[in-house]
């Protein structure tokens, strides 16, 4: 086996980290409220101190769990990474100066 | 500054290999189907070697421009991303023994 590339490599600890928070209590194949803030008090802590309103984990977790479980499930969780990911890259980009166009 | 974990250097990994890529021709906030490729022959070498029909690259591009426009912003690439981590999870959860409940 060849050394995984860089994007394997965040597949693989996505699943990791997925899988480290959702086997913490109940059903292991989803995190539940506790399991979300434990993951986002740990691994996104520099995020969640951030935030000044106290309810924003709440409202975070009702918006992912679109089928309204109580729980998230893998691709509900992938969404909150990509959310995160796509406004990181939106702040990198506005940051970035203007490209000169010829 | 701290250590970033491990959710947060896969973000900035996501954000890195995208813009790598991204700034290879034209466009250098999108991926070109050019651009695509390379990505794809490079990142996910095992996964594209392993496709036996010559046409699933092609039929995943047009799958993921979901606005049609021949490029592919940085929530479509997530959504590649998220779309092979999502099959990669299924396929540990089927291969790990069923668990005991008592």
């Amino acid at each position: 086996m060849s050394r995984p590339t860089e994007t394997e490599r965040c597949i693989e600890s996505l699943i990791a980290v997925f899988q480290k928070y959702a086997g913490k209590d109940g059903h292991s194949v989803t995190l539940s409220k506790t399991e979300f803030l434990s993951f986002m008090n740990t691994e996104l802590a520099a995020f969640t101190k951030n935030q000044k309103d106290p309810g924003v984990l709440d409202r975070m977790m009702k918006k992912l769990d679109l089928n309204s479980d109580g729980q998230l499930d893998f691709q509900e969780f992938l969404n909150l990474i990509g959310g995160l990911a796509v406004a990181c890259h939106e702040s990198f980009v506005k940051a970035a100066p203007p490209q000169k166009r010829f």
